[in-house]
């Protein structure tokens, strides 16, 4: 039975367009846009190391890496998103795409899995969940 | 507003345990029992390669390579699990553990990051999504 309070459409919507806000911050370097909507204790499971960052200070800090290696202009694009949403909670599995520097300086193209979970606390959804990756080779 | 009729905490309870029989499904080599709670159009990002893996064929392919490749006996253990249940949408962040030979045959552990997603489908709980990974080097 649902919540008959909810609206799952208007919820994929609103998760939808949070995501897409949240990667035009990456590109525009934006770090307040970044973390709008962020739960300060969320955990992050990220490309590089660490295994894991706990909290929005770690977080934080995982963008100050990202940023020293990425080429200009930055790329970070999501390429396919499903959600899945309910009334309180939300997870979303994507295809991203950024850039990297090869050992030659080239500019090369980094596809990466995202998994986002999601949370409505007093009706805004805020992320308490990402998982960024690449396959191990 | 939460759905009357819902129970976060037993939901929570039910998801727990949900993956706790997986994990011990894939430490007996049992196939069904690592199946009995997935949807047939799943998607997985796994730790080696492709990138992704689309449907519960993918899904079930996937391990016949985990397992050709695992020293016996098979470890496959939450080390901890954190879950946001909602009525209807869940999500599980855990903190995994498994084998693997290194390259002298030589048992070692392998840490890993899991992400899981799920939906409530005629009051019970499947998985739509699992993400599993370690850091890139």
């Amino acid at each position: 039975m649902s919540d008959p309070g909810s609206d799952p459409e208007a919820d994929a919507v609103a998760i939808r367009a949070l995501i897409e806000r949240w990667a035009h911050a990456v590109r525009a370097r934006d770090l307040a846009g970044i973390l709008a909507h962020h739960s300060a204790d969320m955990l992050m499971f990220d490309v590089p190391p660490p295994f894991e960052s706990k909290g929005i200070e770690a977080y934080k800090k995982s963008w100050d890496l990202f940023f020293s290696t990425q080429p200009e202009p930055i790329a970070f694009y999501v390429r396919h998103m499903d959600i899945a949403a309910g009334a309180e909670v939300a997870f979303v599995a994507a295809l991203m795409q950024c850039a990297e520097l090869d050992k030659s300086g080239r500019r090369i193209t980094l596809d990466f899995r995202l998994t986002v979970g999601l949370c409505k606390i007093d009706g805004q959804w805020l992320i308490l969940h990402e998982h960024h990756s690449v396959p191990a080779i």
